[in-house]
């Protein structure tokens, strides 16, 4: 890895204690420190006072141990000064509350005024610290997303959205028709009347709401990305992005303007697979080039325990592996005081190294002589492609179907087949060019954009293996369902129609005060066997297509489930349940790579990670136990969190 | 049934479909839509200007096609011209936030700027479609109720609230005393000082606002009938009731000057045995005459699963069999668009008939077919009246106690073990004449009506049983406990008194952090045998009466907890405990039914409906397995969800 | 005991009731009555107007029947004519709404309004009742605390708050530095800036705005104390506490300025360990002194179910032996209506006296017979000291930790050891004389009061014993971490560092997707056996100490878990872990008492109370089965809820 790093805050612990850190810091193999994402107030103390002696003095000290520094714009924390004096810059909730001073992220993203602020103090810090040579990458704002503090609902922004919609859309009466206001007869006369959505409102005027919002915050984020370019365009500047990878920004529109794709990836918070499934979204954003991981717990408080001192190494090299070249611990040092003091730093209160810093400096230490030799490795291979698509997400989320049919957790069990058989994917937007791929898998595709339509069907004319899941091309760009049968723009490709679909949960039978869903039997024509779907079933009707799975319950008995369409040299495969059991939907990722030609790593004990790396094969037992495993012809024993890094594949 | 129907949306659809649609509604054995209770701003786009010819024509069309029509009134959703240009037509929260545009019910029933434009559409809309022959009937407004929106705390409402309260107490001095307000000495001293409740306020004042809103809202659907009326006085006017019919409004007085009982029953959110009770429920609004479903689920989402064909049937022929007159179908077509759109239609969103359609018509034929011989039979017999009280339901939400002691729970438990030997039963209100019946229940009903009091007296000295369960007779018109004991003005009628009670639950046990409910081992004099009691339990001094059951607990050990007192010809059964377990609840059910000489219908599988028409008896199979019955002498078998009409009882 | 009593409401029941009450009242064995704590509406039904005939008609005619009083100011429910006419007296919850009139505690306590009219009723009432001779003592307010209506944040105590941060710190830099204010930058720069802060602030904000609100009400409380004794000294003036004892208002304080601490105690509300625990609170307030239960249960509702009649005596007993003086059942009657009416009283709403005043007369009339020869006993030796700082409290309130590391559950677990073994603790302050105690008890003392530090050094070096478990002096008075390493100013003391600690429970494996807590295995080295620890483990350096306990798991293997360090004659043991399992602490308190030479009292069931006063032991079975116990070398037998006084101990 490039960079083994931990984010600092020079402003808490104060100048004289710089140079001591620095040294500790390179004593554990740190070679890049992430700073300043909430210092404002302590950047301008009042209004266009700046003080950045002490940054400078930071950041000169850093460099002099070898240390580089990705700076960040202060905007997350305005100073109270600030908010205090322009109370329209703070953000206001659905409820109609305007936040107050003494959190985060509690800024409005339209505002103006925030933004006159915004690109002072940026536009300051880019041209203060150009000269600092060991100042290398950026990082703007921090964790911008739409959940921590929900969309902004001033008047502000109710303004911006009627623009935004009038630009959009041109007329009240194309809005109208575009949100299908017939029913409940919401028809906007005036756009005055317009106002961006609360959470009981329409689907399609939810998801504009949110399409807004998420261009509004992306956009005040790429503005200082172009301030800071305009100082020197060799910095490297980014984001870093957290939380809910599905439902906050659009990620792939916001890397495609930004330099490297970062994470913020604690991984206690989630299961492993889940874990490789973001790295993999990662490494997608920006094609050909690395992720870094600007956050990862030096031990937690909150999400879980402090990492076992070996679990660190295999999160380590678990990253390595899938193509990081940043691993920044958050923090340095537990903070004494303020929000989130529960968060432990590699350093404990009193400065001490303890066992997080130890734990950390060994795995940090073997990593920056091991990566020397490794880090020229050609990424993992994808040959699939996962289908992520932002206005699906959005869409799932702006809907009551959404708590019925959950993308999410549909496309994470999905995904988590691929993991079991170490086959690495890539997550692609609907516009990816597919060409790289042998096998697209479409999860829960419920919107189709035309782009990705057209590429599907080249990519299966040129042999490629579609794979789709669950609702597939039933709604148009404003989330309204369509007149005509889906797969919108598919119906060729998989040479079937959607009619409608079922829901398959039942909170209320006949016999019983409440029941949990009610899996429909399948059994599968050809080689497959048995299994049940739940959530949702396509209710299909065959064209031009092989049946490969039938309902078997009597009410739907015969009635088609899964189908597949050879052309001369691709194949289109869709599953019309929304969620198949484990078991057969394994079946049908064995059947799906068998015809793609994708090699799987199967007998591997499940979290034993086997990834493929040119000539070099990583395995990294995630368990708490030791396991054996046969990997590149060889046999081996790793113990607890072992690592072994072996030759061939 | 007279009426085989659905929801319809022209507006939605437009006029070019509507053709279409009709020929498609006549072949599924369609006679009547439901149109335009949502399409206010389809009908006045703006303050004034009316649109009313792409209705006209839809009507026209559904008359050629022998459709018939029930219009209703658009009011609640008002358009969104009209409550931005006068927000005093919206409604305020309990918590002071007014409602906004972009959902439904949103408006406050005391605004007169409401009514105003309200009586300005609806007496446009009666005098524009009274020379349709095909519209037959009107539903005002769309499921009016307290519990969507919640009560309307606006200043208007205040002061109407004040208003009201005047006119019913006359002084402050005597609301004080009404009102209990000695405890925390709330004591008002100026009208001014007085306000709807909010959530923590004492039980009085809570049932005194419910019973305002109550009042108010049902008179804002009188007045839209009144104007419906005076334009055609053979026009069938009712409203659709839906939701929580025991918390909502006063559903008997609301029907009274209503036409006819409409209910919105979507089968699959209660079980068959809550289904039963509340088409008992219906049928007992207007006495004599046949209910109609005004609603019912197509395929739902949201509440369960789409029906099983044969299930949608079963559930036809159980609303025909209690006396049901129409059955319509919510709706026609899935919506593309807005909010609800999870909620299916008999169409799918490609106008496609599919799974849906093919099962309604099949069960919509056969209906029409054989109801022509059907319909003539005699309503159901029912010797079995239980007394529902609106203010008794409103005092247990009004009150602490209504979470402890649940009073829908227990009267729908009750009601089950009726249900379970196939008893019909009618539910009626305080005031209802009892001749027609041989024994009145009377579940929980801790205030007495003084004509119920004067009744029951009548109806036991004429031979009737009654059998009361629970709280009975201890608070009075304000909610108030009473001074004298229990059970009020019923003392000799069951020759007991009622001390006052014991609660049964306990949150913490001695020995334990956590214990549920205490049950008491009761044992039965007679025949009755051991039980348990929960919930409450009255404390008894039998006065007149003999004991059928003593506690049998250390502590409270040799009182008497259900009594019964003979007259010359009736019989006064009080069973003190608020809840009983099934097996003993169960065996006094058919102890009280032997007394009163009711036959019951026992033997038969649960969720098997035997229901007595005269000449002819239905069987309805609610299970999803075929079931073998003995019932009019015959042995039937019934496939799942399968139905007979046998001749004889 | 000197008192039995009850709560009694004549503005309720009206003047003609008294005589009958007052005469029940005796032949139940009552001889005191607490009077008026919501009857300011009664007293002063209009701004000035007082009304107080009816109030010395009651006191005087209890006043003939022997009976005393304990009168009420009626502070906490202003009549609706003074918070009408004086919005400003109402508090102003975080969301800032005002509050309403028709509940309680809704005032706001910095109000310098509220402060006139409080001023005025209490000095009326305290000067017209000086005259009557069986007036004995006054109750303030009715539970003061900051948890049934939260904290109000209206301008006036915002700008008090500023007010009391610049008396406390002088300056905003010093506030600023105190507040920690450098992470997330939310330092201040004006003092219009700053707030009371909302639940999402810092937490040194967070302590600091609960010790304002704390300290204001108290001042409340202790103002009208003042008035009080302005007109007779010789009354006993105090307020009845409730509630979460932990995290209302500092207790230590209040009642060190008040005659007896007095508290309401509602048995059925915990088990018996959590009450005995409360008990021996109370009894530690006013050293020497006894304590009085000023609320009891009659017979619950919400709360639990109606007191077995045993139940009732044997809590009465309990409270007798533990040191209680008064025994005060809520409430006389139950009320017909208003708020709480399901609390149950002596008396059914019919006045008629049932099971609740007949178990109570029996317990209360054997207890007037047996105190007079009981009562001078000897107060019960506490030889344990626990010390409990409501800073400490606060602190936990205020952090995030406070979910992961429950002080008040832990602190429970912990006493419960003692409870169990019959050893009587005493519940004392951080700045209490420890010279009557022989063990001293730490539980998640994280901040160490320099008061204490010096009395623990002193105390051990005159032979005491010290048990400190879990996080220990770590943060500094404004619940700051502290730089240095803990446990603080008493590193010496125990011979140990804290570096730093480890959260132990796990939201996250990386085999499963949700796991509970992550016990460690430890070892004992010399006599104790294995055992577990959760929620927190401190990473101990041992110093100069010998270690009892290590860890065994692999990755902290070795490091020390538990120490002791021997003075001459004292004793320093420290636990790091916040919790551990049952059988392991119980070990740990058999030791510790040993080694301070406390007995316990072992071989009896669980829920039987052995109390030692002097020549006579009492023995109080709490649970509902008979039991067999040794006592004082007597076998006894006591039936369910038995009670028995022997002499010996």
């Amino acid at each position: 890895m490039k960079y083994l790093g931990c984010a600092y805050y020079p402003e808490y612990w104060g100048p004289e204690r710089v140079a001591t850190d620095a040294k500790l810091m390179r004593a554990a193999g740190i070679n890049l420190t992430r700073i300043g994402e909430f210092a404002w107030a302590r950047m301008e103390p009042a209004d266009g006072t700046f003080t950045f002696d002490w940054l400078h003095a930071a950041v000169d000290t850093l460099g002099e141990h070898g240390i580089e520094v990705m700076l960040c714009t202060p905007t997350p924390t305005p100073p109270a000064w600030l908010t205090f004096a322009h109370p329209d810059t703070l953000l206001v909730n659905a409820d109609g509350r305007r936040l107050d001073h003494g959190s985060r992220r509690h800024y409005c993203y339209t505002s103006e005024t925030y933004r006159r602020f915004s690109k002072r103090i940026v536009a300051k810090l880019a041209a203060e610290f150009a000269r600092h040579r060991n100042v290398v990458a950026w990082q703007i704002d921090n964790e911008p997303d739409l959940i921590e503090t929900g969309i902004c609902h001033c008047e502000n922004c109710q303004q911006e959205f009627r623009t935004w919609l009038k630009s959009r859309y041109g007329s009240l009466a194309e809005l109208n028709q575009r949100w299908g206001t017939g029913f409940w007869t919401v028809d906007y006369s005036d756009w005055q009347q317009v106002r961006l959505a609360r959470a009981n409102h329409a689907p399609s005027r939810q998801l504009d709401s949110r399409r807004f919002a998420n261009e509004k915050l992306s956009d005040f984020v790429l503005f200082q990305s172009e301030l800071l370019k305009q100082q020197r365009a060799d910095w490297r500047v980014s984001t870093n992005l957290n939380g809910e990878v599905f439902t906050s920004l659009d990620y792939f529109k916001l890397f495609d303007r930004l330099d490297v794709a970062c994470k913020d990836l604690y991984f206690d918070i989630c299961t492993m697979d889940v874990n490789a499934m973001i790295m993999e979204q990662f490494r997608s954003f920006k094609p050909g080039q690395k992720y870094w991981v600007t956050e990862t717990g030096a031990g937690m408080c909150g999400c879980g325990r402090p990492a076992h001192p070996g679990q660190f190494r295999a999160w380590l090299w678990s990253s390595f592996a899938h193509g990081g070249d940043a691993h920044v611990v958050f923090r340095w040092r537990t903070c004494l005081s303020g929000q989130e003091q529960e968060l432990e730093g590699m350093l404990e209160h009193s400065g001490v190294p303890g066992h997080r810093y130890k734990a950390i400096q060994k795995a940090f230490l073997e990593m920056r002589e091991q990566s020397a030799k490794l880090r020229d490795l050609p990424l993992p291979e994808t040959a699939v492609a996962f289908v992520h698509d932002y206005d699906v997400a959005f869409t799932y989320q702006s809907t009551g179907i959404g708590t019925l049919v959950p993308y999410e957790k549909n496309f994470t069990a999905l995904h988590r087949e691929f993991y079991r058989r170490n086959v690495r994917t890539a997550l692609v937007p609907p516009t990816a060019d597919l060409s790289p791929y042998r096998l697209v898998v479409l999860p829960s595709l419920v919107m189709i954009n035309p782009t990705l339509a057209e590429r599907l069907k080249e990519f299966v004319a040129g042999g490629g293996v579609v794979f789709a899941q669950g609702q597939l091309g039933l709604r148009d760009a404003n989330a309204n369902y369509m007149r005509h049968r889906g797969p919108d723009q598919l119906q060729d490709l998989f040479g079937v129609l959607i009619n409608g679909g079922m829901y398959l949960h039942s909170c209320v039978g006949v016999d019983e005060t409440s029941a949990s869903r009610t899996p429909f039997t399948v059994k599968l024509a050809g080689k497959l066997a048995r299994g049940t779907a739940a959530v949702w079933l396509g209710d299909l009707e065959a064209q031009d297509c092989r049946v490969l799975l039938k309902v078997q319950e009597d009410t739907y008995a015969g009635q088609p489930a899964i189908t597949e369409k050879k052309t001369d040299k691709g194949l289109a495969i869709y599953s019309a349940a929304a969620k198949l059991d484990d078991r057969l939907v394994g079946k049908l990722v064995d059947y799906a790579l068998g015809k793609a030609g994708v090699a799987a790593v199967k007998g591997i004990p499940e979290h034993v990670e086997v990834i493929r790396r040119g000539t070099r094969t990583f395995v990294i037992n995630h368990r708490a136990k030791p396991v054996q495993v046969k990997v590149a012809k060889k046999r081996l024993r790793l113990p607890a969190y072992g690592v072994a890094v072996v030759s061939g594949s």
